[in-house]
């Protein structure tokens, strides 16, 4: 039976049109449109705040929330877009634009459906992902998504279409020799800033290494947010390609690269929220790997009590669903289990994690040893992987390239050749965190320490952060600095610094054995 | 042992100020905090855009998005509010506020917990609906829970301490005469608008019945969307009690009493994600009953297959779950499964409703039977539970006060004391779907008929809807008028149009037997 609104007829209705402005409003990365309180398209279309709008000009489309402004600095006849909506639209000032209800989303059925316990297939989990990508659900869908597949609600099943649609709706790049090789760190570990470590080593052997990473999701520092305070992160494909042809490997940030572009998006939600789901997790880190090229992957697994992965049950979990959704997409996937008891090397925060970064290439006095030996561990298992060493034999390789200064002029080359090195900029306002009472450092909580870091400002401000002055068995005096805060405002330093007086240590000290 | 930031000392810092103005920009009830793109306050407290900020003037504090302004309109020093903050703020032009960092809310690790899967008890629940009714939570946050508390993941426990902690952290009624009676209608049928005659008939009996009712959450119009067309519904405590004193009965608006606050909150985003979930069901309907003393309720709960409830079994469930969670909150709870496999009355929108309310109670021919024989039904069960009527009869007495004009009587009179009674607007545009064949209607789906009437623009538009022109089991010709969808603009009425035409209908017909 054919639907019986066959038998309606319409009248041709003409498209309500008016003339775009930038508002010179900066939302971050939402879309918001401002009509007139007493604009005829409004009235026409049925439009009221919080609504959502399409704006359409010359192909290109735009989705936001709809603010209306009694105010006069909106004639009437015009439509002002937020900086986000006006970069996404690209029209001229005054260019007329089509303003219009968006479709009805049919992948809103799909969401509920999760929401309610459902399994979700390839077909559903595409058609989220491409409204997703295309910026066509509001913050509080995205929030719900995120929500429903957390807490071990995505199956690998779900978890591979899931990963699959997220690569199938971005762009996927190809580089004609193998093997390709990747690795990442889980997270959750502050400090932990092994790839630019890794990248150089592995690169100066002649292994093909093209690393894109993200920005920081739930953490003080992302890889991206570190690297860009020593050289340009956001390179576009061609720049990548050039980059990656003459040093053998890069440090970009994924978000320029249309790479799993859902998978950005949902992060903007994911970091106030706080939530990083097993699912979603694998998801992100194998959708970025798959759309890369990436065919053969070392996977770094922190486990420690205030690591993101608290216990070696739920870390074999976790390798178990890498490997098997790597494989469904053709990867070979290794995961190492390391330390995650306490943060890694002295910084936390952007500029300082670089610090200690170039501190391990120049072979400094005083690097961090930790820090140093973590990267030797997993640049030993890329050499192996890559067939660049037999087994056993890539940590000593791996050792004597960091040894010898190849790795440090690697990274020299790739820094230039990303744009250019640069020195990571130092914060004006600093807080020392001083030892209440003598004894011996028992423990160092990972997640108070990155709440204050992050609080401090990092990674927004990549001055931001904290410095650890000790590590677990540490001997230490009362008044000892046990950590410094740095921030760039004054205002950031004292919610930092409210932020440690109204909680338990961060370090905690017990009475020397 | 002590918090070791005992032993840091802080410079004191002055609080950051601004003077506040209107921004005149409607965001609907989102707070948008508007501060120049150089203002020195950003710098110096390290606000970026989407950032949350509190202001705080004559000790009232209002949570804001952060949306930062590089156009002239916002002078140096100033910080704009957008209308809801600026209601909720209340101060004059270019009185001056401080601005600041919103303290970090310890009911997010609630939340986490949850989305985990772990059960929240009272203290929790607590905790996370004081930020909600204080307006704490952002709306990502806010989809979070309602997300999380979807699909069966509140048990009963839970489920009452949600109950109770939405009761205490707003007003509470008493009335200080015994019993206080009251209905609810769970939802899902569209025009299922008893309310408006169980309170006349009740209160025509002399029983106490001081009714508050919501407006729309997922539907098209809601009780208070409907009785609006017919009466002010915005009351305050005073103006409901005088009502209620004079005639015994009311139909007021609850949102308007900070009954149950948090409750309005989480509707805002339970509206756009569709989602409706039993435990919050529950909890949003009794924490209003407990909230203005009622202590008797009788609970229809329409059960069918495009019903929001569709299997009896899940009635059943939802019915036991009331009674428990009402038991557990001193309240005694009664629910009727009743057929909820159509449309009920034939107006699908605020005033559309109204009118079939209007014909019934005014005994007219062409009343709708089966809106008039559910409010009877649910009538009598009222009267019985008050001890007014024995026990079977009810139905009768309810009866007797309908056709004799007793009902319309004291529901003009209830209209009077709200605010004085008015006419329900009609729409401007519409458009018939005709039957594109003969025969005989065998199903009219209730999600599709819903959908195309909030398209049309209900229950935000109230003469928007849509007017079913048949019932389940008539036969019809083909070109025959099925319904008419009503809107007050030309683009709302395409758009629902389009949907209509997108989809299976609405109204199946099936050849005659």
């Amino acid at each position: 039976m054919p639907p019986q609104a066959s038998a309606v007829s319409f009248a041709p209705l003409q498209p309500s049109r008016l003339r775009a402005r930038r508002a010179a409003i900066d939302t971050y990365q939402q879309h918001v449109i401002y009509m007139r309180t007493d604009c005829h398209v409004c009235r026409a279309e049925g439009f009221e705040a919080q609504a959502q709008v399409e704006l359409v000009a010359r192909g290109r489309h735009v989705l936001g929330i709809l603010h209306r402004v009694a105010d006069g600095w909106l004639q009437p006849g015009e439509v002002a877009l937020s900086d986000a909506a006006w970069q996404a639209l690209q029209v001229r000032e005054q260019e007329e634009v089509v303003v219009r209800h968006p479709p009805v989303l049919d992948s809103l059925a799909h969401l509920r459906a999760k929401v309610h316990g459902a399994r979700l297939d390839y077909a559903a989990m595409r058609a989220l992902m491409e409204d997703v990508a295309r910026g066509r659900l509001s913050d509080i869908h995205l929030a719900a998504f995120v929500t429903a597949c957390s807490g071990g609600r995505l199956d690998t099943g779900e978890t591979t279409a899931l990963t699959r649609a997220m690569v199938d709706v971005g762009e996927r790049l190809e580089w004609g020799a193998a093997p390709v090789m990747d690795k990442h760190c889980v997270g959750g570990l502050p400090g932990n800033r092994t790839t630019l470590l890794v990248v150089p080593i592995v690169a100066a052997c002649g292994v093909l290494m093209p690393k894109t990473s993200s920005r920081a999701i739930t953490s003080p520092a992302g890889t991206a947010d570190t690297m860009e305070t020593l050289a340009p992160v956001q390179l576009d494909t061609a720049a990548m390609r050039r980059v990656v042809e003459r040093e053998g490997g890069c440090i970009a940030w994924g978000g320029a690269l249309q790479l799993s572009p859902a998978d950005d998006v949902l992060i903007r939600v994911e970091r106030p929220l706080n939530l990083d789901s097993e699912g979603q997790l694998v998801a992100s880190i194998l959708s970025k790997k798959a759309a890369v090229g990436s065919q053969r992957v070392v996977v770094d697994i922190p486990v420690g009590p205030t690591a993101k992965v608290r216990s070696e049950a739920a870390a074999r979990a976790l390798a178990e669903s890498l490997r098997s959704v790597g494989a469904a997409l053709g990867m070979q996937v290794r995961a190492l289990l390391t330390d995650g008891s306490q943060p890694v090397g002295r910084g936390i925060g952007p500029a300082l994690e670089a610090r200690d970064v170039m501190a391990v290439l120049q072979g400094a006095a005083d690097a961090p040893a930790d820090l140093r030996e973590r990267a030797l561990l997993l640049a030993g298992e890329v050499l192996e992987m890559a067939g660049r060493a037999a087994a056993g034999g890539g940590l000593a390789l791996a050792r004597s390239v960091l040894d010898d200064g190849r790795a440090l002029r690697k990274f020299v080359a790739i820094c230039e050749a990303q744009g250019g090195m640069r020195v990571p900029p130092g914060a004006p306002h600093r807080q020392v965190i001083e030892a209440h009472a003598g004894g011996v450092v028992v423990a160092i909580d990972n997640r108070i320490v990155a709440r204050a870091a992050k609080l401090a400002g990092a990674p927004r401000d990549p001055a931001a952060g904290a410095q650890l002055h000790v590590h677990v068995g540490d001997h230490v005096e009362a008044g000892q600095p046990l950590y410094t805060l740095h921030a760039e405002s004054p205002g950031e330093l004292a919610y930092a610094c409210s932020f440690v007086r109204a909680r338990l240590p961060a370090i905690e000290i017990g009475s020397a054995p």
